[in-house]
Formats: C-alpha cells, sequence, structure tokens
C-alpha cells in the first residue's frame, strides 16, 4: 500500500451558507492531496505531463459523514491499495486533524491517456515508480 | 418520474490546463440544476429552509466520460426517479447541447435534516410538491 | 461606447457563511459578463486565440457596496467607454435584476499579448469590431 | 507595521487553459494570507465574529505581473501600514518562493459592521491587539 497525510485549513472561501464546507470543495481537497502524494513517489504532475501522459480523472465519489467549519485543520489521508491496470483507485479519508473524527470518504479513478487523449496502459515509468510498494 | 433541463455554459473560470471543465465544476453544475430542478416544483432553497428543514448531501457521484471545452454549451438532465425515503437520490446527465454526446453522468443523495442538524423523516410539505409525480 | 447586459442567479456554490457571495465570485461574474460582450462583437475567445491573441487582465478592480444574497438575479452591465491603447478597459456593474439596487461596480484591464506572451498592440482584427462603436 | 508571510502552492483546481492561475483565485489567497495575519494577532475569525464583529470587504485590487504556474510556491506577504480608522487597509505581495519574482500585488479594504449589518467604529478588542504595532 501507498499512503500520504496531508493536512490543510478551511478558510472562508471554503464554507457555505450552513457554515461548513461546500460539497465540491472536497474534490478540490482531494486533487491536492493526490498531488502530493504523487509527489512523495517522485511523480509530480508537471513530470508525468513531460513523458506525454495525463492522468484524467473517470470517476469520482465522496460520502459525506460531518460538515466541516471555519478554521478547522483537516487531515487527508490518501490511500492506493493496488496495482493499476486499466486505471488508478486512489481512496481519500478527510478527517478532523485533532479529534480524528471523519468528515468525508471518497475516491477518484484515473485513466491514462496520451497526448492525443488515447488511452494507453500503464506507463512503465509510472509502474516503476509504485512497483516496490505492493 | 420528475425530470428538468438545464442549459449552461462553460467560461474561462470553469477550464484546467487540459482545456476542459475541471472536475469539481460538475458539482456545481449538478447544484444548479437541481436547484432548478426543485425550484420548478415550488421548493427553492429558502423556502425549505424557511420551514426548518435542509437537503444536505450526503453522497456525490460523478462518472467523466469526456472533457467538456470553452464556450460549449452543456444540458444537464435533472431527474428524480422515486419517492424518496430517509434519502433523496437525484440523478444528472450532462451532455453537449448540440451534438448530444454525454460529457458527465452522476447522481447526489441528500438528507432531510431540521435546525439542530438532527436526521428528520421526509417533511409533509416535500412529500406533497413530489406525489403527483409517482 | 459598447455596452452588454447580462443576468445571472445566485446558487448555494457563491455564498459564504455571512449568507453573501463571496468576494471573489464577482471576478468569475465579471469573466462571464465580458465574454457575453465580446461574444456579442464577433469575439469569442476562441476566435480570439485562433489568431494567435489573448488579453490577460493586468489589473482588477471590485467596490463592494451591499451583498447579494441566495436566488437573487443580477444584472451585469458591462461597457467599454474607449478605444484601446495598450490595454483595454472594461468596466462592470451589478445590480439586483429586480429592485436595481447596485451590489458590486468594478472594473477590469487587458494586456494584449502573443502566443510568446509578449504584449503586442491592439490587433487590427479587434479594431476593427470596436471601430464602430467609438 | 504589522506584517506576515504565508507560503501556498499552486494545484490544478487553480491553474485555467493558459496554464496560469486564474484571476480570481488570488483573492483567496489574499483571504488565506489575511486570515493567518490575523490569527498571529489572537484574531481568528470565530473570535471576532464571537465579539459580534465582521470585517466585509468593500474594496479588492489586484495588479497582476506575471502568471504563476502549476506547482510553483507562492510566497504571499500581508502588511497593515496604518491604524485603521473608518476601514482598514490590508496589502498584498506576491512572489515566486524561490526566484522573489512578484506575481501579483493587491489589496483589500475591510469596513467594521455589526451583527445587523450597520457600519461600527473599529471595536477596542481590535484597536488593542493592533496598537502595539503603530
Amino acid at each position: 500500500m501507498i499512503k500520504n497525510d496531508h493536512v490543510i485549513k478551511i478558510y472562508y472561501r471554503d464554507v457555505d451558507q450552513m457554515g461548513i464546507v461546500y460539497y465540491s470543495r472536497y474534490l478540490e481537497y482531494f486533487e491536492e492531496a493526490r498531488t502530493e502524494l504523487l509527489v512523495s513517489l517522485g511523480l509530480d504532475v508537471p513530470s508525468i505531463e513531460k513523458e506525454g501522459v495525463k492522468l484524467p480523472v473517470v470517476t469520482s465519489h465522496c460520502d459525506y459523514k460531518k460538515g466541516a467549519r471555519l478554521e478547522e485543520e483537516l487531515r487527508i489521508e490518501t490511500f492506493i491499495d493496488k496495482t493499476p491496470k486499466a486505471t488508478l483507485l486512489i481512496n481519500y479519508k478527510i478527517s478532523n486533524n485533532s479529534s480524528g473524527e471523519i468528515n468525508v470518504t471518497g475516491y477518484t479513478k484515473h485513466a491514462f491517456i496520451d497526448n492525443e487523449s488515447h488511452p494507453i496502459r500503464v506507463p512503465n515509468f509510472i509502474k516503476d515508480k509504485l512497483a516496490k510498494y505492493f
């Protein structure tokens, strides 16, 4: 398994009229957290794109358990549980960084495409980076 | 079945470095479209909240089929297929308004809560508005 | 003078914990409105970019008069008062579409650059489109 | 003078089709940075609001010097240069955290209002926190 922890803080821009984080913001947090996971593997987005590869999201899913509020710190745990085949599955758990109470869980699924947007197999340079974890 | 169609247009703010709509924006489009569906039923958000009721999202799900591009017009079809029980399920299909090609499908699930954030049964004023469609 | 009117509606995604539109959203509304003004002149963004020209924002300014609330309809009036020289100045007035009460006024200033991001003079195809209004 | 430095990183969500940060995002960065400045003074937003005070933005201004790109780190320097009278003026300078090259400068002006949205004088608890810096 590959795992990364990333902590963020909630600002006014994130919070809606109910006083809780607006539901689409969690997909932005997911993106931030998986970027940091990929960076920790030596797979920052510019490096991946320099190889002519993109990882577009093909599915996103969020289960909202508890609204997060202004100035809370959230821990985003990001997991890759298995070697990608046609797609890469990334799981997320977002919880309050003090209490541990869970706010959101979810996942994203990513395809591998080339510069002409054609689906491709998992590129070797990505496979190599992931191999040692499984 | 309850169904509403809503057309939007894509602007620069929506589009990322790949030249396609950033993935979290679709949840904003879903919100806009379901608001219009609810308005068409006489259930605008301020009216619902005046009754002391909120419909927080408990799940969101998107399947991304094809990236939408700058200045495209998108048709968002919003469906309620069945009477809500504990939760209300709303389905979405987003497609190019000219070609009909599908960009995104997805759904959101909503709980009913009162002002103290306690889960409640489907309120009668909502049941009544939906009843004639099923 | 060139003038365009554009009406938008406020959704949950736009509104913060104070119950009013979050301040950066107005820059998105400005972009939507100036895009529609430019489209009305035959200057949609893809057409401009096809000519190898971009109009990056070099300055933005907003004066916030009155917070706009959920489900309000806002009228965005967009003005070009004078022929662009080095930069194009666009003015905005956002008001409640029923009462006429002003929410926000502001402006954006745009440079003209080529594909290598070098500043260029106002391109002729843009000058021609604007000429008849001044 | 009061000054705070805050570093952020640019993610995909922030970047538009030109490959640079979309112009409204800087107002979100300003908000994040001024929140951290206020926190450093013991003036976090929930504390201020608990006193029945809000600091709505009445003016925002940005000068965009150079587009910031994906995965760049930006340093946001936030300044309060003088004691607030009717309004509080906050200045910002955003630059590349490695090269020091400036991306954006700007300011926001904030009013003081009570819970009924009436303008009020600078509250004493805020004056006291700021006094020692001037």
